[in-house]
């Protein structure tokens, strides 16, 4: 039985609704995409509940779920996979969080959540906060792209079950954590005691200064949100007897990767945003296909389009996509089983997720090739693999790529 | 509300991968069965993962999901049906195996793993081991077809957590059984004592003696494998309210009806081989309708072909398939609901069972007849069954036969 690799791509957010300009068309259906159409005519097809029918996914929950992960046993917050996205190695026990740089008054009122989207001068803020000890505890803070870091709380004790410091609007004090429930009540003192701290140091930090000269906001402060414990996950080396690497351009699916164990492929271009150089990714998952047997490519741009409501890019998001999908179509080696889906819907009329099932394509020679001709949601709707959940998506591919074990004899 | 009788007919590995050389179809596809096509085109149709989607099921594992178990919650391993199949009553804590008699060398290397696919005498080499006591354990030993044969050790704090001592390959010596977790110490320490005694009694056994006379390689071995615990399986009679009857060839189905408290219905000419009539097959579940609620029939051939790789024997054995159904079509009373299934898919590319899920029909009087013009793979899934697991069939049945109880009120 000949064993096959998997490339498995994933189209953040690509899922639609039909959208009244595009004459009831969602911009999957409305986009030319050939190549995409191509794989659909010569694959299997069916639609994709990540979590489950009609649960709206986080891209963290979908990509766990994709992963042959169960995201109501394993998630408890967001924190932990962007911990492990800006390369912070996680002990057991240990509590992660999202945070923002932020510009606070001497009210502690939050002014701009983003401290003007600072970009330069981050990595001495982040470290004028590391290593900060609170008791007995330890705080680890990290610098993410732009305003964006990770705090991590280490020590005996913590818990997840603690409310956000940020107040998620301007013009609100900075919230006092509170626990969830009576295990957080260390952990939610330890927050507060953090983010004084915080605000102390950062009010007197030299990048400050610089900045209010320059009549740009002070990042002042640190506000925190999705708490999560660091979970236990079964790397998928060990799970499916795979060597898998991950390509994506944010931080938090480098995080997913790592926290499932898959190396994660550094490629130039490879930004997360709407510029992200897709065909540099087709490239690198090209190249990785020679030495793994799972490669998973994160491409983020449709995403970014949903949540600005903005249809007509997303279709030419969805060009270019479909030029990314030609390369591979061109150089693919032929014993490589392909999946093509989505993390989740984020329709244009929603500017975030929705429950709405995602396409989904499989591809490889030998397999059974069914009639329907395009890649979209609703054409996808009359293939041979029906409607699956993101759970099942695993072992499908491996069953495909001839590597599941028998179940009995 | 008329209760309706069941029909189950499985057709062992009978679902597969398109084939090159048939252009691109399955046999199921390629091959002529306006029979098969008749029940597809008046029943309702889908696809059916036996154990889930993209698992890999056992015959055995995919038999007791098709009858409403659950397979992760009852299966231990293959021995305790094999030993139902040979007419083993099976007693709470027993730990059944299956065993070959074999060739050893005086080193205890393998030289034949079916000690020439033995026929002749197995019976008094069984019975000259059956009754053997170790401690106060006890043995029960009683020989299956050719060269087949199954041990059921008997006793307190038994396990089934024991490697084989089966080395699968010739050129090998008999291995040690070991615990596979610290509850197997006892019953591996029992195996291997049970091996060494075999091996002095077999080795002195007259049938042997007159097997080298002629040339013959001596049954002077057994080997044992997949060992499992005797589940607790609720009869389907007490489950569903059903007296059932079962029809097969091979011993371990046969050992699947005990288990579940079918009457096993002996055919003469159901071999469970190429050769079996399944014409006889059919004849014996008309009658066995009189009398019974549930019939279930298993045809084995289509498995063995994909076992070997032959997809146009496989289309041979479809057509004398649907010369069966032809006959059961002609004879078959108004009252009875027929599902058409397999156990699982057995692709000739693949030579073993895979993960792909597998073709189901279910006709009767008055249920929702879709548009599905024929019995295959892919013209299936496109009926209005979608895609079911192999637990929800019994209860889909037991709808269509009018027999479930109402949930609620």
């Amino acid at each position: 039985m000949d064993r096959r690799r998997i490339l498995l791509i994933i189209f953040d957010g690509l899922g639609d609704r039909p959208v009244t300009e595009l004459g009831h068309k969602t911009p999957l259906e409305a986009a030319p995409k050939p190549n995409l159409d191509w794989f659909a005519a010569n694959g299997m097809n069916g639609l994709l509940d990540p979590i489950g029918p009609g649960v709206r996914p986080g891209s963290d929950t979908s990509h766990l779920a994709l992963f042959g992960y169960d995201p109501f046993e394993v998630y408890t917050g967001r924190g932990p996979f962007e911990a492990a996205g800006v390369g912070i190695e996680l002990q057991k026990g240990d509590v992660a969080f999202r945070c923002n740089f932020a510009t606070v008054d001497e009210n502690l009122v939050l002014k701009d959540r983003r401290a003007g989207r600072i970009k330069e001068g981050t990595a001495d803020l982040a470290a004028s906060l590391n290593g900060m000890k609170l008791g007995r505890h330890r705080v680890l803070f990290k610098e993410g792209t732009e305003h964006r870091a990770v705090l991590v709380l280490r020590g005996k004790g913590l818990s997840a079950r603690v409310s956000d410091t940020d107040p998620h609007e301007e013009g609100q004090k900075i919230a006092e954590a509170k626990p969830l429930n009576g295990k957080g009540k260390a952990t939610a003192k330890l927050l507060n005691a953090f983010t004084r701290k915080a605000y102390e140091i950062l009010k007197a930090h030299p990048v400050h200064a610089k900045r209010v000269k320059n009549g740009l906001p002070p990042a002042n402060m640190v506000v925190c949100r999705g708490g999560g414990v660091a979970p236990d996950l079964v790397p998928v080396r060990e799970k499916y007897g795979l060597k898998a690497a991950g390509i994506a351009g944010v931080a938090l699916i480098k995080g997913m990767f790592r926290a499932t164990g898959m190396d994660v492929l550094d490629v130039k271009g490879a930004t997360g945003g709407l510029d992200t150089d897709m065909l540099a990714k087709a490239e690198a998952a090209l190249l990785a296909l020679t030495t793994y047997d799972l490669v998973v490519v994160n491409v983020k741009a449709a995403d970014l389009c949903g949540h600005d409501g903005k249809a007509s890019e997303k279709i030419r998001v969805v060009e270019r996509m479909d030029q990314m999908m030609g390369h591979l179509r061109a150089h693919l080696p032929q014993d490589v089983i392909v999946a093509i889906t989505a993390d989740h819907s984020t329709p244009c009329a929603i500017k975030d997720h929705s429950g709405d099932p995602v396409p989904l394509t499989i591809f490889g020679e030998g397999i059974r090739v069914d009639e329907v001709p395009h890649f979209d949601e609703r054409s996808v709707a009359k293939g041979s693999l029906g409607c699956v959940v993101g759970r099942d998506l695993m072992p499908i591919l491996l069953n495909q790529a001839n590597r599941t074990e028998k179940f009995g004899a």
